[in-house]
C-alpha cells in the first residue's frame, strides 16, 4: 500500500548489475568514458535524432533547470502550467539556473495548458522593453496531475509556441509513462511533436538517479555543458550514470518499466470504480491517480497502513490523495488499499 | 599505470553490497528515509558533533559551492589558494551558488597559503563599502598539488579567520587522504582545528559520487537545505547516497582506502626517487605526486601506456605529470610506469 | 492634452534652484556630504522615524528592487498584486537583485489585493522546502490602477503578512498622491500602518529622478548600502539627488504637488463624467483615471493631438486610455479633451 | 586644497541652463524624446560611429557592469588589471550584472596591463570546460593610477584580444582626460584602436551624473536595453540625462574641462616636483597624481586643510596621497597645498 511516489521505489535487477558490471578497472572521467559515449548513442538512436546532444544528470530539477538555463535568458518568460513541476517543486531551481528569468504561469483543467490558454498568455506578455521578454515554453507528459497529453494536444502547444518564436521543453520526469500509454515512439513525443529540448527521466522510472538532457538542436550544447559543470551536476564518475542508463535502455527496459507502472495504476483505478465514495479527479494518463474519499474511508486506508500523499478535495469534508504507482507495486497492497477505503 | 585521478577508479565491494541491500522495498524520499537519517548520525558520531548538521550531496563541486553559499553573501569574498579547486576547476560554480561573490586568491608555495599571505590579504581588502566584503576562508586538505597542512598549520590560518571575524571552510574532497596521513581524527582536522564546514568527499576515494556537508553551525542548515534543493542537489532516492556513505563509514572504510591509496602513492615516490632524471616537485601529503622527467622519458612512458595529466615543468625541455593514487592502484603498474621512466 | 505619464512632466523651479544652490564648491562623494546627511534628517522627521535608515536613488525600479533585495532571499517569494509594478514593468529587476526570487501573484479588482485573497495565496504556498518561501508582501498604493487602499484596507493586509510573519514594502511611487488623497501623515500610510520599507518616490512628481527608501527597520541597512552599491545606484555626486529631495521636502512641497496633480485628475474626472459614453472604470484614488469610450471619440482625441497610453478596454468596439495628470498638468487641456471625446 | 576626488567637484554653468531649458513642457520618457534622440546622435558623430548604439546611464559602475553583461556569459572571465575600478570599487558590480562571472587579473606596473602579462594570462586560462571562459578584456584609460596608455599601448592589448577572439571593453570613467592628454580624438581611442564598448564618462568630468555606454556592434544593443531596464538604470525621465550631455558634448565641453583638470594636474606636478622630499608615485597621465612625503609633511598639509585621499606609501614611514585635479580646481589651493607640504 505504498502509492507515495514513484520516487520512493527500488531498481530493477538490471540496473545493479550494470553498475556491478561498469565497475570494473579504471574510467576516464567526466563522460569521457566509452560506455557514457555509447550511452550517448544509444539514447540518439532511442530518439532516432543522430545530431541530437545529450547529458546525463543525476536529478529532474537540475535536468530541467538547466535546460531551461539555455533556452531563457536572465529576462525572459517561460510559460508552463500553474502546477508544473518547476513552478512548484523545485524551490526556484529555474529561476536559479536562468539567473532570475520569470515562470509566468498559464491555466488548463486536469493540468493541461490549453491551446487558447497558452496563446492568450503569450500575447498578453512581452513585446515591450519594460517586462521580461517571452523566451520558452515548458510542457509536462504526464502532467503533475498524471493526466497526458495527446499527441496533437501536444502539438497544438508547440505550434503556439513556434508561432510566437519560442522553443519549447519537454519535462519528461514520466517520459515513459507518457510514451507507453501514448504507445508512439520518443521521436514522435518529441522533436516530430515540435519539441526543442527534453529531459528524459530514468530517476522516476526504476534508476537510482539518472535523467538524460537531450537537445536537439546542437547549437546550445556547449553552454549547456558549461552551464552543467557550473552547477556542479557534471559527474566525475560518470559511468555509474552510464551504466543505470545502458540498463534502462537495453531491450527498452524503460518503457517495459513504465508500462507497468501504468498497468499497476490502471488495475487500481479499476478497483476504486467499484468502490462506493471514491472519486477519480483527473483522467488518468500513466501511473498516476487523484481521487478523494471520505474522511472515514481515508481514516481506515491510513491505519491499515496505507501511504500516499493527501491532495486538495472536491469538497468539503472529503479528504483526497494522490497515488502513484511504480514499476514494482504491489497487486495485493492495490487489493488491500481498496478494501481499506470500501470498510468492513 | 592509470595515475589520471583518483575519481578514475572503481568502487569497492562494500559499496556494491551496501547499494544491493537498500534497494529492496520503498523508502521515503529526499533524505527521510531511515537509512539517510542513521547515516546523518554515523557522520555525527564520526566527527565526534552531535549538534551537526549533515547533508549528502553528489559532486564535490555541488558540496563546495553550496558551503560557500551559506557562508558568503552575494557582496562578499571568499578568500582561498590560488590553485584551489574552487577557483580552478569548477567553473564558476561558487559565483554561481554565491549570486557573484568574488574568489580572492592567496599565494603560497606547494599549493598552501601561508598565514602571513592570507593575513596580508585579508588586511588589504573589505572594509570600505566600495568593495565586496571579507566574508570566508577556504582551505584544502590535502592541497591541489598534492601537500599537506599539519594541524597546526591548519590552524594557524583558522586562527587568522577567526581573528579577522571570518568562518572557514575545509574543502575535503581528499579529506581522508589528509585525516590518514596526519593520522588525526576526523574532528582534529575540523572543528577540533577552527574549521565551520567541511565537504567530506567519498567520490575519490571509492564510492560512485558521494560527498557529505557537516556544518558545525546548525543556524545555518536551513539555508543550505533550501539551496541545495534549489541547485537541484536533493536526490529524491536518497537512499542510494546514503547507502555509499553508510558503507564508506562502517568500519572507518573511508580510512582504510584512503590509507590504501596513500600507501600506493608512498610506494611510487619510492620507486620514483629512484629513478635518475626523475624531480619530485612538491612534497607529497597524499595520495598525489608531481614530478617531473626528461620528455624522453615522458614519451617511454606514455608509449607504455601511462595515463596522467600532464602538469607544468620546472624546466624548459622537461615534462612533468601529476600522478594520481588509488585505493585500487595497481603495484604492478607502479613498477612498470617507473621503469618506463628509467628506459633502457 | 498630454496624459501619458506623470513621469513626462517637468520640474517645478524650486528643484532647479536646489540643484543650482547645490553645485557651489566641493562636496565629498557618495553620500557623506552634508547636504545629504540633512536630506535623510529631513525625512526621517517627515517620516516621524528617528531610528530609520534612509537611502536616495535615482529610479523607482532600483528602490522597489533593492528595498525587495534585503526583504526576500533568492529562495522566497514576494507577494503582490498581478498588476503590480514590480511584476509588470520592471523588466525583472525584482528577479534580478534578488538573485532569483519569485514574485507570486494575487488578485483583486481595481488593483488592490483583498485581505481574504492575499491570506489564501500565503496559506497555499510555502511551508515545504520543495518550494520557495514565503518572504514578503509588496503594496503599492496609489495602485497601477488608479485606485486607493485606505489606511483600514492597507492595514488589513499588513495584519496578513504579520499574521504569517513576512515584512511589507510599499511602493510609493505615487506616495505623495496617496497621502495628499487620503489626509493623512507619511508615518499613518507607513510605519503606523504595519510597512516595514517604503519607496517615497519623487520621480513622478515633479523630480528628476529621485526616490527614497526608508527602511524602518535599521537592521537591514548595511545590506542595503551594499547592494546598492552592487547594483551601480550609489551615486557619487550624490549632492544632486539630495538636493532634489531637499526642495522636495522644504515646506511639503511634495504634497503641495501631488495635491495638485490629484486636483488636476479629479477635474479631469468631472468632466469627464460629463461626456456622453465616456466610463471610468476605476475609483480614481489620485491622479490617474482608467477610462473607456468609442472608437470614434478615442480617434478624435487623437487627431486632436491627445497624448495617453493605450488601456484594455470593457467591452469589443470599444477603446481605452490611461490618463495620468501631473502637478502641471494643463487645465485648458483638460477641457480640450473633454471636448475632442465628445466631438462636434 | 580640494584633492579627494574629481566627483566632488560641481558641475558647470552650461550644464544647469542646459537642465533649464530641457526642462520646459512634457517630454515622452524612458529616452524615446527628441532630446535623447539628437543626444545619441551627437555622440555617435563624436566617436564618427554612425553605426554605433548609445545607451546613457547615471553612474560609472553601472556603464561598467553593464557593458561587461553583454560582452561575458555568467561562465566566462573578464581580464583586467589588478587595479581596475571594476575590481576593487565597484561592490562586485560587474559579478552581479554579468550573473557570476569572474573577474581575471593581471598585473602591470603604474597601473597598466603589460602586453605579456595578458598574454600570459590569456594564455594560462581557459580552454577547457573545467574552468571559466575567457571572455572580455577590460582597460581603463587613464588608469586607477592616473597613467596614460598611448594609442599604440592600448593597441598592444586589443590586438592581443584580438587573437584570443576577445571584445575589450574600455572603461573611459576619465575618458576625456585621456583623451586630452593624448591630443587624439575619441575615434582614435576607441573603435579604430580596437575597443568595442567603451564608457564615456561625464560625472567626474563636469556632469552630475551621467555616462554613455557606446556599443560599436549594434548586435549586442538589444540586450544592453533590457539589462539597463533590468538593473533600474533606464531613467523615465531621460531628458534631464540628454540635457546633461548634451552640453557636455556642444563645443567639446567635454575636452575643454578635461584639459583644464589635466592642467592644474600639470600645475600640481610642478609645484610638487619643486617639494624637498616629495616623490612622484607614477608618470601622471591625466588629472590624478600619486605621491608620497614625511609624515610631518602630511600632517603639516592636513593641518592646513588639504584634502585628498590617502594612498600606500612607497616606503616605511612615509606618507603618501591620491591627488585629483578637477576642471575648477583652485589654482591657489594648489600653491597653498604645495607650501603646507614644504612647511616652514
Amino acid at each position: 500500500m505504498f502509492f507515495a511516489s514513484d520516487n520512493a521505489s527500488g531498481v530493477p535487477a538490471q540496473v545493479l548489475d550494470a553498475l556491478a558490471q561498469a565497475n570494473a578497472g579504471f574510467a576516464v572521467p567526466y563522460g569521457n568514458d566509452a560506455l557514457s559515449a555509447a550511452v550517448r548513442d544509444q539514447i540518439r538512436a532511442t530518439f532516432e535524432a543522430p545530431g541530437a546532444e545529450v547529458f546525463l544528470v543525476a536529478t529532474g530539477s537540475a535536468a530541467n533547470a538547466l535546460a531551461l538555463s539555455v533556452l531563457c535568458p536572465p529576462f525572459g518568460a517561460v510559460f508552463c502550467h500553474r502546477l508544473a513541476h518547476i513552478e512548484e517543486d523545485e524551490c526556484g531551481a529555474p529561476e536559479f539556473y536562468t539567473n532570475g528569468a520569470k515562470l509566468t504561469l498559464v491555466d488548463g483543467a486536469d493540468g493541461k495548458m490549453t491551446p487558447g490558454a497558452l496563446d492568450a498568455a503569450l500575447r498578453s506578455h512581452g513585446g515591450s522593453l519594460h517586462n521580461v521578454q517571452n523566451a520558452a515554453v515548458s510542457v509536462t507528459n504526464i502532467t503533475e496531475l498524471g493526466t497526458l497529453y495527446a499527441l496533437e494536444e501536444l502539438r497544438a502547444l508547440t505550434d503556439i509556441a513556434r508561432a510566437h518564436g519560442l522553443p519549447v521543453h519537454l519535462d519528461g520526469a514520466r517520459f515513459a509513462n507518457a510514451v507507453a500509454a501514448l504507445g508512439c515512439t520518443p521521436a514522435e513525443m518529441t522533436w516530430r511533436a515540435g519539441v526543442d529540448v527534453v529531459t528524459f527521466g530514468g530517476t522516476k522510472n526504476g534508476l537510482m538517479g539518472v535523467e538524460a538532457v537531450v537537445i536537439f538542436d546542437p547549437a546550445r550544447a556547449r553552454e549547456f555543458q558549461l552551464r552543467r559543470k557550473r552547477g556542479g551536476h557534471l559527474f566525475s564518475k560518470h559511468r555509474y550514470l552510464a551504466a543505470q542508463m545502458s540498463a534502462y535502455l537495453e531491450g527498452d527496459l524503460w518503457r517495459d518499466l513504465a508500462a507497468r507502472a501504468n498497468g499497476h495504476a490502471a488495475a487500481l483505478e479499476g478497483v476504486l470504480r467499484g468502490v462506493p465514495g471514491v472519486r477519480l479527479l483527473h483522467p488518468r494518463g500513466g501511473n498516476m491517480i487523484f481521487a478523494s474519499w471520505s474522511a472515514e474511508a481515508d481514516a481506515r486506508a491510513r491505519a491499515a497502513g496505507a501511504v500516499f500523499n493527501a491532495h486538495d478535495a472536491d469538497a468539503p469534508g472529503r479528504m483526497a490523495g494522490r497515488l502513484v504507482c511504480s514499476w514494482n507495486s504491489d497487486l495485493a497492497g492495490i487489493a488491500a488499499f481498496a478494501d481499506a477505503l470500501r470498510g468492513g
